[in-house]
């Protein structure tokens, strides 16, 4: 049970977590805070926060559970914002989707890790975002992974991972650069490359029309391209060295794909389609 | 009104359009043709067939209506084995992805491409495939592309219009090479990028645990990456040259925007973004 639970950031994720632990019975009070007043006056109207105040130290006062999902590049402003007022016994997370640089920021901000902060990351979102499209269902049967540090309190560690299971998500716990590396490949990169395709369709003389063609498949394809640009760009800069490195592994294979259509290769062709298709038909089914 | 519409590769696309023509009462007789016997008993006995021959000659004889959706690699021979036994007034169309090879297969095989065969393309489809994930809706609020060449004949282009109108489908016309271009563009380029996407991830030493984290956005992204390896195969080679383009094209964009990342320049990182997020949320909604 959470007696008073504080939101920065009180947007799709925020407000679907607070919505999930509401419905759950399992937190007392909510307060939110961010930058924008009318946005969290709609999230009291929502029914998703109980008060709010746009003074992050404020905000924190009192609380015993402090969730930080604000954008990458806020994380360390918002470290140093509630260092002040920040009750001993509370317990803080965040939601960052790069945890090397949000283990950076609190470094910088704290002066070293906290033992109470436990980095983390629910792996569930849509291309929508804002409380408007929060629900709390958001996180049910997703993986939240948590990136503990060697010096990070068992007992923190306990209870972050308890309100994310209220929350209906299953809690798996691995290394900060390992998370990287691995959300580097399956969320960073796709983001990319769909940014870029669209962009690059975009560029296109005939682009109008090019759109009006596009079918189910394209509209799949880039629908991710739909996130927020703000929150793309944080976190290409936060985890920019697994990134670099996710684009220059899909380079290999694209120039190798790009090299059998030149050489009008069919067998390596199907070679490597099937081994995609079974990889995704093994992995992501339908 | 057709009285007897053969149909050569009777999956996803030539069984989703029979049952449509079927449920308009746009049909006399059915029969289908591919090289799997046992595929076609399936086709008779899910009732999207009336009797089938595998002899292509056989099965064209007395058709007023020749569809022929078969993957790319295979229009020149099945162009070749219906030649002899095509009724003088029959219309003939296809499906093909990529329509310039359509009609090199048609000169190769006729001497000339013929006056009542009229390229066609309908924009839709899934990446199921396979008689048994045909459905009567298929096409509806679809595009099909029409791509007739000077010489065809108006009264065949008007025949295949009705076809798939009376489908649900909105046809429209473009000269041959555009469409190649635009097809490229909007659904060769993603569908290439999504198997490199998927092989690439599959090579890492840590695949296994890299697929389970993939998210929702990650499935869209991939979800074409399940598609028959063997289409795939053959569209890559008869539409090479633009698909090569638009690699090429994409490759620009790839690359500036990992410089942008190299670079740490988050001010360019959010023009190419929000540019793509702009042209995404206007041509492809939700």
């Amino acid at each position: 049970m959470i007696n008073r639970l504080c939101i920065i950031g009180v947007g799709l994720i925020g407000g679907s977590l607070a919505r999930a632990l509401r419905a759950n019975d399992a937190v007392g009070e909510i307060v939110g805070c961010s930058r924008s007043a009318e946005h969290l006056q709609q999230a009291v109207e929502l029914g998703v926060i109980d008060r709010f105040d746009t003074d992050p130290a404020a905000a924190v006062a009192g609380a015993d559970m402090v969730l930080v999902a604000v954008p990458m590049g806020a994380m360390e402003t918002v470290f140093r914002q509630i260092k002040p007022r920040l009750a001993a016994a509370a317990v803080i997370t965040d939601v960052g989707s790069a945890k090397g640089a949000v283990v950076d920021a609190a470094q910088k901000a704290f002066g070293g890790v906290p033992a109470n902060l436990v980095p983390g990351h629910p792996i569930a979102g849509t291309e929508r975002s804002g409380v408007a499209a929060s629900f709390a269902e958001l996180f049910q049967q997703r993986r939240v992974i948590l990136t503990p540090l060697a010096h990070t309190d068992a007992e923190a560690v306990d209870r972050v991972r308890g309100m994310w299971e209220t929350a209906g998500a299953e809690v798996v716990e691995m290394g900060v650069e390992h998370h990287d590396r691995v959300l580097a490949a399956t969320s960073h990169l796709p983001h990319i490359l769909a940014y870029a395709t669209v962009d690059s369709l975009a560029r296109l003389h005939e682009h109008d029309e090019i759109f009006q063609y596009a079918a189910g498949g394209f509209r799949d394809f880039t629908r991710i391209a739909g996130s927020d640009p703000v929150m793309w760009r944080d976190i290409c800069l936060a985890n920019r060295e697994a990134i670099l490195e996710m684009i220059a592994h899909f380079q290999v294979d694209l120039t190798a794909l790009t090299e059998a259509i030149q050489a009008r290769d069919g067998e390596r062709l199907v070679e490597i389609f099937s081994r995609a298709k079974r990889a995704r038909d093994e992995h992501a089914p339908r």
